[in-house]
Formats: C-alpha cells, sequence, structure tokens
C-alpha cells in the first residue's frame, strides 16, 4: 500500500469513501455534566459505531482504499480487541477473507465479535511479538495484505473523520478531548480539526498507567511503557513514529489521569448520559473530572471511543468487592 | 382542571405545546437485535428524554396547560418515581412551586432528582393510601394544582407524542409495543398511533408478577394486583378506569413476561444497543424475546421508558450474587 501523509484532503476523501458503511454518531449532551463541569461538553458516541467502537472508520478507510489486486487475498491484522471485528467487518462488506491474530486469552465476546462478522481467528500467545510474528507469517503464506491497527495513514485518517463530523455540528468548540493509546485517534482527528479551526485546542488523554504518549510527548524522545497497568485496555499500546511525529505536530498537549479518576468518570457518564461505554472512552471525560484541564466557560468536545464492556465486571462492582 | 377526551387532535395539541421543553428522542436499531428476533426493531429511546423518562413529556403537557389562574399556587404529585422529577421540572420551566409527595423509603437519587429540579419533596409513608391522602392535604392547604401520574387526559395526551415522533420516522410499522403500568403511556401512544395507521397492532406488556392490565383486558373488569411482585418498579400500579377504557378501545393485546426474561431483555438492550435502560424499559422486549408474539419479519416500534437505574444494584449481579 502507498504511505501518503495524512491532510485535511485524505480525511475528507477517507469520508467519502466510508459514508453509507459506517454510521454518523450522534453528539449528546448533559445538563449535569454541563453544571459540574462549568462548561459546554459535547459528547461524540463512537459507542454507536458499527462493531461498537470508533475503529470501524479507520478500517474500512484502509479496507476499501486498496485495489482489487491488492485485495485479491484478503486482509490480515493482528488485535486484541475492536479493530480485529472492525477489519473484519469492512473485508465480508469487500467479500474478501480476513485473518485475524488474537491472543489465546482473549474473551469469548471478542472472539465472537470477530467471527460474528466473518473474520477467520487465528490464535496466538498473548505477547506484541507472538502477535506480530503470526501475522507476518500469514502474510507470507496466504498474500493478504496487512492493516496496522494505527500505523497506517489509510487507519488514521479514517479516524480523523470524527473530527469532521463533530466540527459540523459544533463548529465554534474550544477544546478538543480524545484518549491516546497509539495515537491512531489522536492522529487523525487532530490534523483534521488543526486544519479546519487553527484555534482549537487539542488535548490526548492517556491513564497515568499507561503514560508513554505524555512521556514523548514531554520529552522529545518517542518512550514505552514497559509494563502498562490501567483498567482502559484499549489504551495500552505505545505510539509509533508515525503517530509521535503527527501527535508533535497538532495536539496542544498530552495529560494524564488517575484510574480511580477513569472509573468515575465512566460510572458519571453511563449514568447521565444513559449511555454504555468502555473504560478506555471515559479517559478524556476524566480529565474534566479530575480539573487537569481548565476548560470552564468554553466548548469542548469530548470522544467516547466504544462500547463494548463485559457487564459481568463493571469496574465499580469490581472495587466495591475489594 | 377540564377533563377533555383523549384524541388525535388533543395529542398534536400537546406536540405543540411541549415543543421546545422536552427532547425529540433518536430511534435506534441493533442488527444483531434484529437477527435475532427475524424482525426489524425499531427502539424509540425515552431514557434520553429530560429527567430520563417519558414521564417528562406528559407532565411538562400538563403543567402548561394549566391556566395562569389555575397554577398560582403551584401543582401538587405524588410519585416514588420518574413522575415526580418530571413535574419538578415543568414547575419550575413556568417558575411556580411544585409539591411531590414522596415515599419515606425513596432512593436519595430519586429524591436528589426531585430536588435537582427544585421541586419541594414532601415525605409520607410508603403506601399508596398515605401518598393519596398526603396529596389531598397539600392540596387543600396550599391550594395547588394535582397532577395525576397517568390519570389524567393532559398527562396521557403527553406520552402520546411518542407515538407521532415515531410515526413521522417509521410509518410503516406493522406493530408498537410499550410496558403498561398504570396505563397512561399505552392509552396515549395507542390513541394516536391507531388514529394514524389503524392497521397497526399496539400491545402492551406488563410483568406476569404485576398482570392487573392482562386480567383486566381479559376479563373485561378492572382489577388491581394486590402484591405487584417484579424488578419493574415502574409497573406496580394499577389501570385507573380511563385508562382501562381508553385500553380496551384502542389497544389490540396484552401480554405478559417473566422476570428472568426481563432481566435478559435488559441486558441484551444494554449489550446490543449501548445504553442504559431501566428494568420496566426492558419489558416489551422481553415479549420479544420470550417469543410471547410473533413478529416474524415485520417492522416493530418499541418504545424504552427510561434510564433511570441504580449502577450498584444491577439486577444480572444480584441473580449471580444468589
Amino acid at each position: 500500500m502507498q504511505q501518503p501523509d495524512v491532510t485535511l484532503e485524505t480525511i475528507r476523501g477517507a469520508r467519502e469513501r466510508i459514508a453509507g458503511r459506517i454510521r454518523r454518531t450522534p453528539v449528546l449532551e448533559s445538563q449535569t455534566l454541563n453544571l459540574l463541569a462549568e462548561a459546554r461538553l459535547y459528547f461524540k458516541c463512537e459507542n454507536f459505531q458499527e462493531v461498537g467502537a470508533f475503529k470501524a472508520r479507520g478500517a474500512t478507510n484502509a479496507v476499501f482504499a486498496l485495489s482489487a489486486a491488492q485485495l485479491s487475498r484478503g486482509v490480515v491484522t493482528h488485535s486484541s480487541g475492536n479493530h480485529g471485528a472492525a477489519v473484519a467487518r469492512a473485508a465480508s462488506l469487500r467479500g474478501i477473507p480476513a485473518y485475524i491474530v488474537m491472543p489465546e486469552n482473549s474473551s469469548p465476546a471478542k472472539l465472537q465479535a470477530v467471527r460474528g462478522h466473518g473474520g477467520q481467528v487465528l490464535l496466538c500467545a498473548p505477547t506484541l511479538a507472538a502477535r506480530e510474528a503470526m501475522a507476518a507469517r500469514v502474510v507470507a503464506e496466504t498474500g493478504a495484505a496487512f492493516v496496522h491497527p494505527y500505523d497506517d495513514p489509510y487507519v488514521i485518517a479514517g479516524q480523523g473523520t470524527i473530527a469532521l463530523e463533530l466540527l459540523e455540528e459544533q463548529p465554534d468548540l474550544d477544546w478538543l478531548l480524545c484518549p491516546v493509546g497509539g495515537g491512531g485517534l489522536a492522529s487523525g482527528i487532530a490534523v483534521a480539526a488543526k486544519a479546519l479551526r487553527p484555534s482549537i485546542r487539542i488535548v490526548a488523554v492517556e491513564p497515568a498507567g499507561a503514560d508513554d504518549a505524555r512521556r514523548s510527548f514531554v520529552s522529545g524522545v518517542l518512550s514505552r511503557c514497559e509494563q502498562p497497568m490501567t483498567i482502559a485496555d484499549g489504551l495500552r499500546g505505545a505510539l509509533s513514529p508515525r503517530t509521535f511525529e503527527l501527535i508533535r505536530r497538532h495536539v496542544d498537549d498530552v495529560v494524564t489521569v488517575s484510574e480511580s479518576g477513569i472509573i468515575a468518570a465512566m460510572r458519571a457518564l453511563w449514568q447521565q448520559l444513559k449511555i454504555v461505554v468502555e473504560a478506555s472512552s471515559a479517559v478524556p471525560y476524566a480529565a474534566v473530572l479530575e480539573r487537569r484541564l481548565d476548560v470552564r466557560g468554553a466548548r469542548v468536545g469530548i470522544v467516547l471511543t466504544g462500547g463494548n464492556v463485559d457487564l459481568d465486571t463493571l469496574p465499580w462492582f469490581r472495587a466495591a468487592d475489594r
């Protein structure tokens, strides 16, 4: 696959490419949360997206950007979460096979999500090295095209379409907050939002227990967390050189939040917005709740990234059990 | 207050009266739930309504239908649930006092919801007789106007606006399902939907453990449950002569569902739609899940009535604890 830059134009191209194949998600507001924050908060609800997460955007853009020749042997990715289901779904829309490498300790729900979209699951040991090795072997053996979860300009451009939709509805946002794990989402929405509205402040938020993006951003040197420890399982990944560079150029700040802040934020979103969001989704709102940012009086866009939750192990229950 | 009939015209009048004071709620769909039901299910999401429940519609219509003279001393109601918060909110929008009689064992969250909207809470013993007696005393002492939770044509017409919105978006529904407790919602939407689309089948669903509506509907004689036993706490009330008559005239059937069906339905709605709905909301979908109705191949509207849930005591957790 070619590796173009990520620009407002490639993000607009992504939007056209995925139109009708993903959902335009609603933006919700809560008077109670606004009063508490002394701000106007606009929540972009990607928990209502296909496969229950924003990952459907990037995966669909990447799979549909490939030519028929590139696609003839199918696609492959490795994922322990939503990206695998998103690639499987996009491949099934294009009528090609999808090989999804997943750790053997994946939850039954996640395996089911991939298989439900017609993906062929290949189990491996639960390490990044094992995942990458097996994905490389599948590429070699099948000729399938590899779609990285975030280090891919088409994937990043697809995630950036969130900002196009949100700024269409709320053009005069002062802030835009999103979580950061591998950095695909943060990169894409920062490129789009800064191009459309240069005065907007983009803040990427991550758990203090997985603060590689914060440390990289502050030091200017790409670093990793050896042992990320957080309930926000979607945010344990590390930036790539590509997403790090995009974040340095387009993101205004990276801040961290505590685990208890994430749980409190998740619970508040459920209670007040009446929606199911996963822990990773609650991370940017946790930055408001913990007053890591002074957003008083401002108009704040917040990306809620997904809603795939194991309803049997809600974190406030586990906390209460201890 | 005058006591007009409930007709399509009074429901259209209600819609005009409450426009801008309540939300137009979204209609959600899930491919997974459609596949499971072998039908197309359209969920009207009143959990996103003001105060987290459809009750905002009826209460707002009733409070704004009163004249300034009738309103000069404020409004009073009794409620253990969402109607109290809805009346308090409507009164605060009109700038008049609201007296809300509530049982002394009401949850802190429910008391807070009423007080948060400026309502004055008056606690009483947790029986219907005590509530009615205290409300009557407040009327006598203050001159406030009483707004019944469901036995009121303005309240019923307000709830009927749900059907206007839903049929505007999905004009060719074959079925419309809603829960039935006191019968205000079922009456209102049945009047509206049958007037707009005579071929539609309206089914009111209630818990088997609180089956007064079913028994009344089948026997033709208004009856009560002495000891309603159900997790669906919004549906423990009994029909009034007015709502019974409207249901007999406009509802096609009343069916019941089991407690385990309600819990399974609630969990499925959370999991698949990514929304928080209370147990009472899950009752009509439980009728689909338990195959109490043969909706295969049909287009089915389902009213999700509210999302005010105690997130610390989810029923599938309590079931697992036993």
